[in-house]
């Protein structure tokens, strides 16, 4: 799939039918991940790739929000160090904004919608995923085949107007 | 380009040639930008682009290593409104890292280079932008045509291992 076409393809996606992701597609994405840029090539990340039904269940509550989870066909949980300072907190953070685009983009470009999910429940997500006690659960997500549609460019976002958030010159 | 192609492309670019960035593209890029996903659409960003060079020139002086800015074609300033609050500074920083990355690829995809800068001087970069007092500029993303050679998919990527950083089922 074309690149723009991939950009106004990707929609967040909930519900899934229960067709696996062939395994070469889901390393093509954590792939994707993996190649996302990180300031002073710090890379901070590591990723735990869940496609146990069981275990997908259990992820699934350590976010009020995050019942969807249980459903997919596999979850990418991305996790950071735990950090102190808060400024490498918004790096960080920042930079795992930039993986999980690059993983959702590398999704929509093999037909795969992805949902996310928040990490409220650290305790059960290290319990879950064995994390080690200096690393943590910062974000999940889920991937798998639209239950409602398949994925095409949509022809509306639901977004601000582009001549509202862009300023030319000054603000 | 295709969307794996683009994200295989994509490097730190900070060197460029004098060609300016057509505005039809220019605009796909900002466009692109938009269309990053952001929790519960709060999409907090506003973009300012500046393609004026004496105002680039001053852009560049916001951070120590922002000196590439100046010579870049076209600069896309993030900005965010000034938060207390600690989670919606990190939820802001994600939205943000996402946008940069869909910029970045879109970018790829045209062929234009794309160099990032940190803003320390945010009291400069507020006076160069006229941005309002509730706003700070957050990241700026430099774009142009590379200097050294036309972007094209890398052979190596400077990355960790993909069998390190990626964990199956538990860490």
């Amino acid at each position: 799939m074309e690149t723009l076409e991939a950009i106004k393809t990707r929609r967040n996606v909930r519900q899934f039918t229960e067709q696996a992701i062939p395994d070469a597609d889901l390393d093509q994405i954590l792939a994707a991940g993996r190649l996302a840029p990180s300031a002073k090539n710090w890379q901070p990340w590591d990723f735990v790739v869940v496609t146990d039904r069981e275990q997908l269940q259990r992820l699934s509550a350590v976010w009020q929000g995050g019942g969807h989870v249980a459903h997919a066909a596999a979850a990418i949980v991305l996790t950071l160090p735990v950090l102190d300072d808060p400024h490498r907190k918004l790096v960080a953070r920042f930079d795992l904004g930039q993986v999980a685009a690059f993983i959702q983009l590398a999704a929509a470009d093999r037909g795969v919608g992805c949902g996310h999910s928040s990490v409220g429940d650290q305790d059960l997500a290290r319990e879950v995923l064995s994390l080690p006690a200096d690393r943590e659960a910062a974000v999940i997500l889920d991937l798998g085949y639209p239950a409602d549609r398949p994925l095409a460019p949509l022809k509306r976002h639901d977004r601000r107007p582009f001549e509202e958030l862009v300023h030319r010159g000054r603000w």
